[in-house]
């Protein structure tokens, strides 16, 4: 069994098991073409935040910058699936996007704070799993790609990092991200059965 | 009574009112902002119809674009806005998408070919009304950003056009397409009171 080179990634409570990296990596059309739907998630993701707040400055100004980064993520991801004869197609999602957000709370400014932990949590393990993907795969030019894309996912968890603090006191913010980590590691000790960058 | 410079734009079937020129032009930092909103609704409209039709490839590429472009335009919009110390803030939507709204059919394949048709006709639309915010404002700098967006929509309702195109046969576009142009035209006949880029 191989060590991850891949560090420890902040935010996150459990690194990702091995028994992930070995599913993922016998999977890894499945995973490129979920990989696709992640990154047009993402992109949706901070288009919802900018509808949902749209007097808010700051938000609106970085998160402009990451929907635009995840479409030009989601047109470099496609055109790997075409390099690799991948037909684009609807693909399930794995348990972990509900699962994350049952816990945001309904009411403002709660719910604004946990959108902007969720999606921090879900940048911050999309990081480490793209690292594990570049890691362990077998494809130079694949794990160059994972290699270069995870440099984004770090700055994205920050940015949502960033505006939590923004909007709420820093204690407040490292109390409810402490919550939602430990939620977040609870979901995936389970190992989902299709595989999926998040299962 | 200035006559308007802007060309007769392609799918619309009545050019916009001189009243509607004169409401534009003595308000136009709601236009600003109004317009801030189409950008990002624009990109909102790519996105929504990319997870729609997940495995339509020429959709996909065509629509990552243009999110890609609207995000841009809303980026340029906002840094025009704090220029002339609009604050960002949420405006009342006129009548003119929800009547479009209501003109999709429910059903397959025929939702999909009113979606990018309606579309097609709101950037036509906005083409054909950002020329004339180009030809009439008088702030130059202003008119020069206007001129240049006009240049991206005209590509954008073409882009519509050709997906439209690309799924279904021409001869049924172009009768629901005529269809939905008289329609659009009736919409915007009596003037919606708010200033707004549709109204």
């Amino acid at each position: 069994m191989q060590l991850s080179k891949t560090p420890k990634i902040k935010y996150i409570k459990q690194p990702t098991s091995q028994v992930w990296i070995d599913q993922a990596i016998a999977n890894l059309d499945i995973i490129l073409l979920d990989h696709s739907h992640c990154e047009r998630k993402a992109a949706g993701v901070a288009l919802n935040l900018m509808f949902r707040y749209p007097s808010s400055v700051r938000l609106i100004k970085m998160l402009t910058a990451i929907a635009r980064e995840e479409l030009e993520h989601f047109e470099q991801v496609n055109q790997w699936l075409e390099r690799r004869n991948i037909p684009l197609a609807p693909l399930n999602a794995p348990p972990y996007g509900a699962a994350l957000n049952s816990q945001i709370r309904r009411n403002e400014p709660e719910r604004m704070l946990d959108l902007l932990l969720v999606y921090c949590l879900i940048e911050a393990r999309s990081h480490e799993r793209l690292g594990l993907l570049a890691d362990y795969c077998n494809d130079y030019e694949l794990a160059k790609f994972y290699r270069g894309l995870m440099v984004s996912e770090a700055r994205h968890y920050g940015v949502y990092w960033i505006l939590a603090t923004t909007y709420f006191e820093q204690k407040v913010v490292e109390q409810r991200l402490e919550k939602l980590a430990i939620f977040e590691s609870e979901v995936l000790s389970n190992l989902h059965l299709e595989p999926r960058i998040h299962s």
